[in-house]
């Protein structure tokens, strides 16, 4: 484990809004990630932790920045772990337009082909290495409550990251993600510039295809989607619904109309994802 | 209107739970109905309705007999009604399974062929007839706050009934509902037996279409369906979502494991449905 260095340490809402950077060696370069504890945390006691994947707009920091979640995971007592979506800063031929996804994309994969695999390695980042980070003696993390979220590119990854690995998250919520990636033009595109055309791996990272292997404990899951969000299809979506159908995961899929896809939606519904984790976490203490 | 002649009125929850019969003159047939008063009502405050359209196998006191439902409803003080859900009794050619979808059947739907047309004219029954006699003087009933729900192919009613009537029904809920019949191979069977093949008309009741001509307020809606429901099959589902977008209905779609089509689903949810009501009641109390 590289040493964590503190960029900055804001107080909010009474507990500490906290940016660090540390050496990723799953990804071979310098990260960041952002963590809110709330005043909980401070005293020493040990928090359940909400895990934000985030789009690929913004940084780590957009998320903490501009979501408002810290007003309910101060009263929660929730901590809120924020990394950076890709290695951020890295020169990549294609990165300026010459791949249809290129650089700042990653959809949280283990790449498999150049020149994405030297430092595109996200999957294993965030169930390994920031994993490990998280609940290893730097924050006073309960290791068996934590919860995966994310938005966009981040919804998208969160369900397959969550269900494959359900020993490490109990609870999993997603915004306005591709549920079905393989299936469509978009993930399609995406799939194939990091992972190259072995679909059998692609489907590592489509939550219909994690959905129907799953094997783990019953879970319920949380999708939620602007109604007039321009991003997303019908074809993104429905697949997941018979996904679920004879599984022991049940759903419960929102849409809420006139919303559209970036800061406005996560602001306005932000809450209702830290209460769905914090229901299941109450139910697992 | 004809007057009401009562079958049984008995003490629940500190409330009445009574039954009814009388004649109709849409279904040209006597019709019964079950209706729960909440402590609230029988003090003459004016309530609340969450108006229920029953599955096919059971008459209007299946639900009222089995769902569970008036221990909330005495709690919130919310007045149940149960209309059958067809007129029984009658002897179609047909019905002993001659037709693949006969008598007791009849998906709350105006018929306008033989031998239907005469007495199964339910949608004008609920939309007019019952509605009507809910909230002129027989009860205390706040006329502003009715609220659809249905099972199965009351589920599948209670979406295009309630956008149809944006006045009289301000909430809709649905359990294990067809809602885009017009596509399934059991819906499309059903409309025709009941409406011939014009299939414009088919269109008045199916959730998808009404949705896309929907011109009335904001609505939110919730669909909740057992995840081993052997019944429905993803075309009967995956459509609604793609109808609600771009739409102002928004949606709440849940999928329950391991849930099948009938009772245990009702009883296990139903607290949910009626306080779904109640929370959009008192955003317009």
């Amino acid at each position: 484990m590289s040493s964590l260095k503190e960029i900055s340490s804001i107080k909010l809402f009474n507990g500490y809004q906290k940016r660090y950077s540390h050496y990723s060696f799953t990804n071979d370069w310098e990260m960041k990630f952002s963590i809110y504890l709330p005043p909980k945390a401070l005293k020493g006691d040990q928090c359940p932790v909400m895990l934000w994947l985030t789009g690929r707009t913004l940084g780590e920091w957009g998320f903490t920045n501009k979501s408002g979640i810290q007003r309910f995971a101060a009263k929660e007592g929730i901590i809120i772990a924020a990394p950076e979506p890709t290695p951020r800063g890295i020169e990549v031929k294609g990165e300026d337009g010459e791949l249809p996804y290129g650089s700042q994309f990653g959809y949280y994969v283990d790449s498999t082909v150049d020149p994405w695999s030297k430092h595109y390695q996200m999957y294993s980042y965030i169930v390994n290495e920031f994993y490990q980070l998280l609940t290893s003696t730097n924050f006073p993390v309960k290791s068996n409550l934590i919860g995966l979220s994310g938005h966009s590119m981040g919804g998208t990854a969160a369900i397959p990251i969550a269900l494959r690995n359900p020993d490490k998250f109990v609870s999993v919520t997603s915004m306005s993600g591709d549920y079905n990636p393989i299936a469509t033009e978009g993930g399609s595109k995406i799939l194939s510039t990091y992972l190259g055309e072995n679909k059998d791996n692609w489907e590592n990272y489509d939550s219909t295809k994690v959905i129907n292997s799953y094997t783990g404990p019953e879970r319920t899951i949380f999708v939620d989607l602007g109604g007039s969000d321009p991003v997303l299809d019908d074809f993104s979506q429905a697949p997941l619904l018979k996904a679920c159908r004879g599984t022991n995961i049940s759903l419960d899929y929102r849409i809420r109309h006139g919303y559209h896809h970036a800061y406005e939606f996560i602001q306005t519904f932000i809450e209702d994802h830290l209460l769905y984790h914090k229901k299941i976490f109450s139910t697992l203490i």
